[in-house]
């Protein structure tokens, strides 16, 4: 676990409520962020970005060639706790490594949305017991949705998967390696990415004018989606020090806000409204799940889960399956029986002939007798 | 069908091998090229560029909701007739659209196999026949293969969809939107999918030492996969009349060889290799379609197309319910035929057990009759 002390400008704690802020400094602070996208929008730069410093570090090629031999999307926690003067921060990134980067991605949010429930459950379940004291906080504040930058909107994947995480999360849309847009571009998309979103339904947070300023509140919802740009290496030459991509024909810097709305997302997340993220998730997110879960819950048994439903499908087409083979197994039986009944039948009908003629034989014999016995009772 | 009169610089025909030079003029040209990647990678402005003309003009938003609402790849058709000199090009282009755009792309790849297939086999059929005059040629020569500028290399998608179409047509592979990668992490990404591409096997295009000097062939064998930009507008400011891309940082060039290389990839497809990409078609790919279909098929009759195989799959499972369902009525069947037989060998037992009683009578009947005869006789 990585002691980062001192990072720069990273807590501007004078935006806090001032009632808050002795309170927040004491208490330790957990935030987890959960980075959502495929695989080389750039993910783990930009939370090293964010947070000014090497909180995960870059995947190697051999990782990301097993990650797709796994074919199945796998969450991975990096662990960090940034210090600052008498505040500490217990920082967890998540990566959902191999989103959205198969063949077929069909419900690859399903380990996603499981994770963040399960999160839910643990809380719940500790919110349940008696004791409750140091109870860890492990449930996830904010989804940062990194969207590729296709200038026609966004891909169904993104659609769809925004449309589910958005009910178990705090989900921000960022559009990752803007860099490739050019500003005519970029405007355009973001207007189709906001026509998408408000057409589909799909609900983002967003902070409340409670606890910002109007007028950040206006700039904020301008730039949404945020266009970010992350890069690993401070730029020499004339822009010394800053950090930013160096291309052939200039350089970005991802700190320019001409260049990307990367400081921007940075206010919002660090200095602004983290402690509104973590509040949300509390009030709104955890209240939703926590209500939902005490109504429906049969006897306290969670509901189900998607890998469960589908073993209990496994099942249901194993025992179907038997039902089939069982049925076929009848039917032979039911030929053997019918076959071994027609024999019976027919030694049945065989015997009764036989004893038809015995009778009959019997019969005319019992008649001879009778005449016999007649004629001698007339002597 | 757009009429393009004198493109500048088109044909370079000196590098043509000169005793084809007059044949080459008189006789039209047939050229298709195939683009194939996922939406937003640029296809449509990439052929706009390489023919300096609007070839194809670009796709609506509209029309890409459409698309992704079908939930299938298809194949559009744009043809456009460039004319230089005496020399007239037939050029079709063929894009793919909906590749890769979907949650699921299972076997999006069969699509564009069976067209390919499709025009080999129109080709063949017409070979066969006695009059093979005025065939025209609608068998594709080229496909450049779209990367997505991932750092990691390949997706599975592109390494699958890249062999399968190997074996179908010429393919060249290109690096979309090469101005998002800076010039360490493109060298990187060229390494890492030559890697790939030789790790799997997979053969591509590449043109000989016969028609082109050694020099040149090596050139490009050190810039494949090429790296291109591609742009709708030319660039004003200093970068006057060049056709490029504005960022806020700088302007990046689609004709510079310092930023991309796209003029590499023009020169080779228009200038120096379009016959010889024609030539392939003809000699190595058209040639094995060819032999293995004369050699596999029976009686004339083409090889099953996937869609068919499909079909046949659902027919398949449509018969296998049938069965199931008529099992079952069978069991029925067997069952009250079952209990009718138990009734009939009941009845028949009950009377057998009739006639047993009825002997039974008879018998000590005929045993008094046979006494009293025996007493009679005594006396």
């Amino acid at each position: 676990m990585p002691l980062v002390e001192k990072p720069q400008l990273l807590f501007n704690q004078s935006s806090l409520p001032t009632d808050r802020e002795t309170f927040i400094k004491k208490e330790e602070c957990y935030f987890t962020v959960m980075l959502c996208g495929s695989s080389g929008t750039g993910k783990t730069t930009f939370c090293n970005n964010l947070f000014s410093s090497l909180v995960k570090s870059p995947k190697s090629v051999d990782n990301f060639s097993k990650v797709h031999k796994q074919k199945e999307v796998h969450i991975e926690k990096t662990k960090a706790i940034i210090k600052e003067d008498d505040f500490r921060l217990n920082l967890t990134v998540l990566d959902t490594v191999g989103f959205g980067d198969f063949i077929n991605n069909k419900d690859c949010w399903d380990v996603i949305t499981d994770y963040l429930d399960d999160q839910h459950e643990k809380y719940l379940l500790h919110d349940q017991q008696s004791l409750r004291l140091q109870r860890k906080d492990s449930r996830v504040h904010l989804c940062l949705y990194f969207i590729k930058p296709v200038p026609y909107g966004m891909l169904p994947l993104d659609v769809v998967a925004m449309n589910k995480l958005s009910k178990h999360v705090n989900v921000i849309p960022v559009i990752a390696k803007a860099d490739s847009l050019t500003k005519p571009e970029l405007d355009s998309l973001k207007g189709k990415i906001n026509k998408i979103l408000q057409a589909q339904n799909i609900t983002l947070f967003f902070p409340s004018a409670i606890y910002s300023a109007d007028e950040i509140a206006k700039d904020l919802s301008q730039a949404c989606p945020f266009a970010i740009v992350a890069s690993k290496e401070a730029v020499n030459d004339e822009n010394e020090g800053k950090i930013g991509r160096k291309y052939p024909w200039g350089t970005s810097e991802i700190e320019n806000e001409d260049h990307c709305d990367f400081s921007k997302l940075k206010n919002l997340i660090i200095n602004n409204h983290m402690l509104e993220l973590i509040q949300s998730t509390e009030k709104v997110i955890y209240e939703r799940y926590r209500q939902e879960q005490l109504i429906n819950r049969k006897n306290g048994i969670p509901k189900l889960k998607k890998a469960h439903y589908e073993r209990l499908n496994e099942e249901k087409a194993r025992i179907q399956k038997k039902v089939e083979e069982k049925s076929v197994e009848l039917e032979n039986t039911f030929k053997e029986r019918e076959e071994k009944l027609a024999v019976v039948r027919d030694d049945l009908n065989n015997e009764l002939a036989e004893y038809h003629d015995k009778v009959r034989i019997l019969e005319t014999q019992l008649d001879a007798l009778r005449n016999y016995k007649g004629k001698n009772q007339k002597k």
